[in-house]
């Protein structure tokens, strides 16, 4: 099964079809060669899943007649992922692509203390995580910001209760996991002391992932498996 | 810290220094610019973490003087993962990096009766897992192996409880986990039927990740994640 994206959803309740559009009807198209009479899959990327009976193929559209649209539950705890920005972008993507593939629902990339980076490509981890929704067959397109700090980060999540993946953690308690979560992971060189004073003031939970040494994008992708475990 | 691997390590018990040799040797004398006086860990892969004091550098050899000797505990579960063979290398040696940091103790790459190749190059991923485990400080070295199918990998391993990641499983009830445990994982395109059969004839466990569908290497690094929250 192959899940199209749709930039162009029809306004919910109404209309009888739903037509794909640039890039992803020319994929359609060209590269898979869907054809008329061929059930379709697609999504808005806001939790919304549409099957239709492909009626007419061109070029720059795709146009399926609606056979059914259903919601997908949001992923709980609803996980925002952030991120300190790692040097090495290959890395950063991967991250990405497999967090997405496992459910988290947004991805902040942040300035850390030690980050040896300080801006990063929004558009392509867009394109990542897009692409990993579609794989993953899920119909949540997370949303992917960068954050100038941790500062900022706890700032535009202030509230929301905070784990920080951290060696250092003694025992590794987790706390309570309810609908939503911040998950912090820092940098190649780990988060520096200021970072880690500022977080306790602020209440996150130091957690650990293990007994092993992680490289930043393993643990983020360990803590998106940690909750993909648990949505069974 | 940097974690060094002892290709000849002393005999137990013998010996009051340990060398570095080889590639290591020359990674910490010319790279790292060990020198005399400082510091140095390595393992011998078996699970000793040997500490000394660096007392000579050449540029074939890295000498030090012992002074601790500890055994690092066997992650549990002794964690077998078996991955289908994946067209993409560096998907695959991704997983195996991963899988590797989060504690898995073999890696065993299966032709799948769906994968698209049936060779791979044992010494890249051999490679990969030593970094991995240097990185991750950890000093059990996972041994790499393949095995031509499903059946030759189940015959291997007959007697260990086993757990296949599958998509279609229903509910993803995962049996109890004593310790050691053969979790496989299938190719690009899933496990066939006949797979299929074989493994519920031989007792495998299918189990459930979580509600999305996820690639060969992501599944991989899932169930190594699981348990690596486990080890804590």
């Amino acid at each position: 099964m192959n899940l199209f994206y749709l930039e162009h959803p029809p306004a919910e309740g109404a209309g009888t079809a739903f037509t794909l559009t640039g890039r992803e009807a020319g994929h359609a198209a060209r590269v898979l060669r869907v054809a008329r009479g061929e059930t379709l899959h697609a999504t808005d990327g806001e939790g919304l899943l549409y099957r239709g009976k492909v009626s007419r193929v061109t070029e720059g559209e795709v146009r399926a007649e609606l056979l059914s649209r259903e919601r997908q539950p949001l992923p709980r705890p609803d996980l925002v992922l952030a991120i300190g920005m790692i040097k090495k972008r290959d890395r950063l993507e991967f991250a990405v692509e497999k967090s997405v593939e496992l459910g988290v629902r947004r991805v902040v990339v942040f300035a850390a203390d030690r980050s040896e980076k300080s801006s990063i490509r929004v558009d392509r981890l867009e394109s990542t995580a897009l692409a990993a929704m579609k794989q993953s067959l899920r119909c949540w397109l997370p949303k992917i910001a960068t954050a100038s700090g941790v500062d900022e980060l706890l700032d535009r999540f202030a509230g929301m209760p905070a784990v920080a993946a951290d060696e250092q953690a003694d025992g590794g308690r987790w706390p309570q996991i309810g609908k939503e979560l911040l998950a912090i992971v820092g940098p190649e060189g780990g988060l520096s002391d200021r970072e880690r004073a500022e977080m306790i003031r602020r209440g996150v939970t130091s957690v650990s992932l293990g007994p092993g040494r992680l490289r930043s994008e393993t643990a983020a992708i360990a803590i998106a498996a940690r909750f993909s475990h648990r949505q069974q």
